[in-house]
């Protein structure tokens, strides 16, 4: 999910931290939920953890012990917060939800921190959420109209609010009437005293699985969190499938009108951990078969194939590969980041402060070097690690990129910045090469990217992923966009808590 | 307000700090508002502060700055949040309404403390309330039906979502409306993008005056809030009154169908600050004159006169003057508590750990003694008290009370235990004279008491007061205590922040 | 004890909160300790709860399991502090010490929070300390030229360092030696791994009371931290006498050669609590006593006497009881403060805020008012006091102070201004009728002071009292104050923790 | 350095956190320091975090600003507490030195944090260290029979009080008098009001640099805390070297014997960062000589290999490279870990959680893998990190370690495990390879690692460097080890903060 009033944060230099942004889209959500293990809370945690790639400020967990619901919402880390023996004491309950947060406005504001929970007439509804409304603000107008008060600028809470004013009356029922009503993508866990559901938008374009652990259902982004705690796979939730978990076991549903698949490309190309598995391939080998395929589109003759780690590590190993090079860790990333980061002040900016990256001279003096990156959004990243590498020696600096030029801003749950910051959008690749300051620069084609995920190329009537943030070609309707005065529906700026 | 979840709490024993319960009744909120001072959060700030003898445990502030609403509200003394200088440069804007709170549950959770924010259609709505609506979970009940979704358990969000789902157009129709649908005792402050109002209950029973400061309007539960910020009173708002004050000046409603005032007496003795000032007579006035009622009711041949401070301090001075009787500070009370006192262990809880209350040998010793008490709920502390001016020597020990017997709870914004643990509706004076160890005891008498607050008598037709703790008429319907279940009304446990 | 460097802090205006200065002298600090107790760290914890008025910014604990010591120190009221179940948790063992503390810098440091802990060749040694040597610096001097590391400005530990340093042999023999090398006034409570030792200077400046709980030894500062624990006074350490607890019992020792003794007679003014006994006699009978002095020097015709809560109360009473005036409380103190209350900004100081005492107009209206206060430091709160009685109606105003002019600064222990800010060091009587506006003024003489502590008069060649503040009479060497460039001592300015 | 009562600490189990302990030998230590720089104390925060793998529990910096000696410090990675503007506002002046800290007992103790700073006669004196004293207890002893008094367990306390005592005038000449009596290995910064002072023990066995940033000296562990802040190597201080940098510039002393270096070869095995430079060879470089050494040494028929990440990386390259083998990412690291993270209850330990490290399954299964890790030290990492490639489907498993066997502990400032829990030293080769499961498992020889460290071979009369963890030739006396007793010396058990 995102929040309505968070679309235009986009700072320039976001160096150092998983907390400042970097130049990367960002996907903003994790979700997880499990059903009837003794060690719900404990399981979620870790899930949530695992997922932490997903979102990194905030965090939350809702369990039902079969009398009340308890939930724990906090910013920060998983590890951080979710470790305290403390918070998990008060986790009880054999079903959980958990949710895993990118994005929030300057001061981060719990009260938009998911699961989001709300007492119904006939008991209490727990949702989180990963993806984007892209009609949340027209629906939560018209909720307004007929009374209905707003806590959070989150369009989670429009579905709630969809769900509780319902004239159906099961809570399945009022939830899919509710999710009838949105456009968009998204992927729910929600949990009631007697369910768990998992759904996933009729396009599927963000991931949702299933899995087993000790014999309980597991509902989770991506397959790693499965993985940590020892689960197995049993298969991905469908797109417009919802599934409802219950004592009895597990329903299937088709509240939608069929359509086809249009899964989130980018999840490959940098969202989602390289151990998980989308449709049967893991992530890391689509990335080094991208490499491969940017080698055979882009050749360059050069020494060595470098990657901006860690982002870029499979795919210059791929291009490594491919192109017959050795590979090597010519950059090294710190790894300790604190939360808010040593913020340089004027005077120690221009010594060229390196807090996330160093050059790794002895791999890169006197070389020819190919810089291998995932995606270029803003090129101010790009601009400097060019710069330290040229300052380390290197010879020619070729950088290759391993996804097509990011041209469109995403609606779908992912933080970007608006297109006139994308770089791409901006200039030529003639231009990007003199901004970035490289020998030579290339992209991967569209094609390519497709038949690194398996397809001979992509079918342009009818694409069989979304890939709108190179094409432009939106696989939904942006209702909330013709919105005049845009996005801020809140009269409430600061809630400090 | 009353959380309705928090109605059975009555620790037996609470001795020694302002958060723990002592053995009194305790009104359960202050109220707050100033319209367009340049200052408005600070005089807000001040003006809880002198009413924090209304409420401890909780206080928060509400202003708006032209453009937007910026609400602190805090877990704890008003001069422990309220005085940082960051919380107060969040509070912008020339309007604001604040509250102070006493009772929440077990886990204190801050989402039910005041002021409560909403969005409306037409802007935002920030709302606090002294008192307590005796309909409000049966409304909750068919607003949720409706699709209303609560996030607290306070009584105050009941009247925000009848007014947001009110069929009236403006703010102040919808709020009208909303307050004709309930029953019970209020006095609400409230804040619009336009408007700051301040109500009262068609029977007056909860208090709210009218004052200027540097020629802005003021709304505050007592004078004394007034007195701090160097305020001036203008009067008290009417029982059934509404006053709408905008930059045009202010507006007064009358909104209800007319009734009688039915002023709550027990401000008179114990909640109110005895430097506030009611219907023109000073608190501390009408306490005093308690005292010499007490002294005619019931006179005792005794040495000296001497209050259990510091709340018996004026009718014991009053008492003393009327009998001929020298007074004198025999029990000296420790004014340092913190925060959750040292709970003393089973170990040492029979030494008679006296964190409070400190007898002054020197006045008590030999002496026959006259203690002077405001009022008695459970009798423990009154149990210690009497044992601990025996143990310091006191011949005889004759207690006096200066209220009538409290034998019937509050329903109308008072922390008050159940009938069943009211000590004097289960034991004559004679057992209750046993049980606390005196030699004589005697209360006020009904009439004694509408005496000082300068009535002949008490009309029992129609009393001039609300007096249902002493005599169980209740002036209101009680609508919610025929629910079955009773009050909880919320799954969610905890909510930890 | 005091800190060398906060000799100079003097805030002109410090109303509202126990933390900021008031307008008073202050005594800097209690003393605590028990030996063989199994809930000692508790017993200490409420003693030091019952010394809170002696010292409200920070407070320690240490105790000895047997095997080992433990240490809490917190800044803050010992109530928010040590009720806290972990805290006491962590204080193991039947012996213990504690320390409640007055004054720090600016910054409030840890490292000068006592008791101080060392480790010894032969053990640990925590010590604790009522008073202040006059020649601390003088000996950290000598001390580090030797080789001794200071961690703290705190003369505490330059009798550690002292003892550590001694060429004795036994614990006690070294701490004997140390004191032998010092000049000043102190209340020490010291604990070893077998002992727990008393000392008082030999004036016996300070007071330090043996008491019984439990059939075990108690050692306190004043008598009210045995009656909180339901402990009974054995007697009060004498001057120049150490006392040594052990598994053994008690010794006495008397360390110094004979001295008379100099108590300080501010004790009995404003530091003890009323209902601390010392020498036999309640400090509350004193403070009447006092009041009936001044009534007898300074008898003035008026309509009612009102004392300056709550430290004039007493005093007020024996006056008016002296005088055969009415006694009122006519000003209202609001005992709600927090920790480092709201500084009001400019903008509203003009308003004149009263966040401690208001007028109760009732009282003073059209009346001529004699007002009681203990005493006048610099003269700034009398002046707001004397201006809102007369703004509550007042015909005319009596200031009549329960003590002499205090014309000199205290070395011993308490927090006063230099000698340049004592108001009544500046100004003749009428100057300061004047400059406070009242319409007489008087102070009670010296000779009134000692009758009314039980004296027939002062022994002007051997005073029976330290009066110092009274009269210059300083009855030790203030060797330190000869030390050119003063206090300051360390080069480390902040440490924060 | 070393606390020495922290030299016990050994779980068994400690997967997952930088905080946890993980089956590693770690360096306990970084040092910086700066002098003249107008930003010294941002540089020295910057230069900390890129030093934050030599230690990360703990942090502190000491300013001088002409004035005052300022100090902070805390418990917490640098980027979360020298981030933050208040703490370094507070750290005025333009020298500084650093510290970040690996081990402390259970509870940290901050008073354990360094630099240490003390007041000495003739001004401040603050000391930071990395290394540890063989004979400090045994000085202590000394020390506390003469009178000084410990605050600390640390040995640099010792130090401290050998320069307090010491009979030299300058601090210069106590600080090189304190030196000579101590034994054991180490690399100091210290800083006076005139001096920034680096030195290194007489074999040089922890590493100190020497670099200049903006034409300001700057003294820090590795060569990768000069290149955050922009800044140039000049050179490594040399093994018994003194440098003392004033306002005049730089002195380099010899206080000690001439000796031949015996630099730590662990620093180029896991210590340092492989971007770091010793001796003009970068470790990244080493690392892969390693590897290509043990491919020599013991090569295998196999399908892959595959590092342990991230410490194992550059090693397994090599070995790739040198066996003509491909290299693949087999295990992906979860670099989100939060501060004491999630403790897995009993109930789901034995789901093999993995918190830290996930397989990818895709380059795995059907292969057979060479895992290339560092070292292994208890362990019991390695034996489940080979069950977790077996179960991802590895046909075969043979593990090569980075090292030889680590057979004995280091008392040079490194945290290890007693000899007794050292799996190496309690099992043969193939012993060790039955217990961690692997098809073979090879050690890289001593020699091998001195090939790659650049030595034609080890030699046995001499060796180059210190290695006694391999060989247990330990360069310099180990007094302390013969204290009866062990290491505890301290009274005082907790400290809380």
């Amino acid at each position: 999910m995102v929040d309505n009033d968070a679309r235009d944060f986009a700072p320039d230099d976001a160096d150092g931290s998983p907390f400042a942004r970097d130049d990367h889209f960002h996907d903003e959500c994790g979700v997880f939920g499990v059903y009837g293990h003794p060690e719900a809370a404990a399981l979620t945690a870790l899930g949530l953890h695992a997922l932490q790639h997903r979102g990194q400020e905030a965090a939350g967990i809702v369990t039902y012990d079969g009398q009340q619901f308890h939930i724990e919402r906090h910013i920060g880390l998983v590890g951080d917060n979710f470790a305290k023996p403390a918070v998990m004491a008060r986790l009880k309950g054999n079903r959980a939800i958990g949710h895993t947060r990118y994005a929030t406005t300057g001061g981060q504001v719990l009260r938009n921190v998911q699961p989001m929970f709300a007492e119904f007439h006939g008991g209490g509804f727990a949702v989180a959420h990963n993806g984007n409304l892209t009609n949340a603000l027209t629906l939560q107008r018209q909720l307004q109209l007929r009374g209905s008060i707003f806590q959070s600028t989150s369009d989670t809470e429009t579905v709630i609010h969809l769900a509780a004013t319902s004239s159906k009356g099961p809570l399945v029922d009022r939830f899919i009437d509710a999710l009838r009503q949105v456009e968009g993508a998204y992927a729910f866990v929600a949990l009631s005293d007697k369910k768990l559901i998992g759904v996933r938008d009729p396009l599927g374009v963000r991931p949702l699985v299933l899995g087993d652990v000790d014999g309980c259902f597991v509902l989770a982004s991506e397959t790693c969190a499965l993985d940590i705690i020892g689960g197995t796979v049993i298969r991905e939730i469908e797109p417009g499938e919802m599934v409802v978990i219950t004592d009895e076991g597990l329903e299937s549903i088709r509240p939608f009108a069929e359509a086809s698949s249009r899964f989130c490309i980018f999840e490959y190309v940098y969202f989602a951990r390289p151990d998980s598995i989308f449709g049967g391939t893991s992530v890391y080998t689509v990335r080094k078969r991208i490499g491969q395929e940017l080698a055979r589109e882009a050749p360059v003759d050069a020494d060595v194939v470098i990657p901006v780690p860690d982002s870029g590590n499979p795919a210059a190993m791929g291009f490594a590969e491919a192109a017959g090079l050795p590979f090597d860790l010519g950059i090294i990333r710190n790894h300790y980041v604190g939360r808010t980061f040593i913020q340089p002040t004027d005077a120690i900016r221009h010594m060229g402060v390196k807090l996330k990256h160093n050059p790794n001279r002895s791999v890169i003096e006197g070389k020819r070097v190919i810089l291998v990156d995932d995606s270029i959004v803003r090129g101010t990243t790009s601009q400097k690690i060019v710069q330290m590498v040229r300052d380390a020696g290197a010879l020619e600096v070729h950088m290759r990129i391993a996804s097509p030029p990011t041209v469109d801003p995403c609606f779908y749950g992912v933080d970007t910045p608006e297109k006139a910051k994308l770089i791409a959008a901006r200039m030529s690749l003639d231009e990007l090469a003199a901004y970035i300051n490289v020998d030579s620069l290339a992209f991967l084609s569209i094609d390519g990217l497709y038949r690194a995920v398996g397809n001979a190329s992509r079918n342009r009537n009818a694409p069989q992923f979304c890939d709108a943030c190179f094409t432009g070609e939106y696989p939904t309707r942006l209702t909330d966009r013709a919105l005049a005065g845009g996005g801020r529906s809140l009269n409430l700026l600061v809630e400090s808590q």
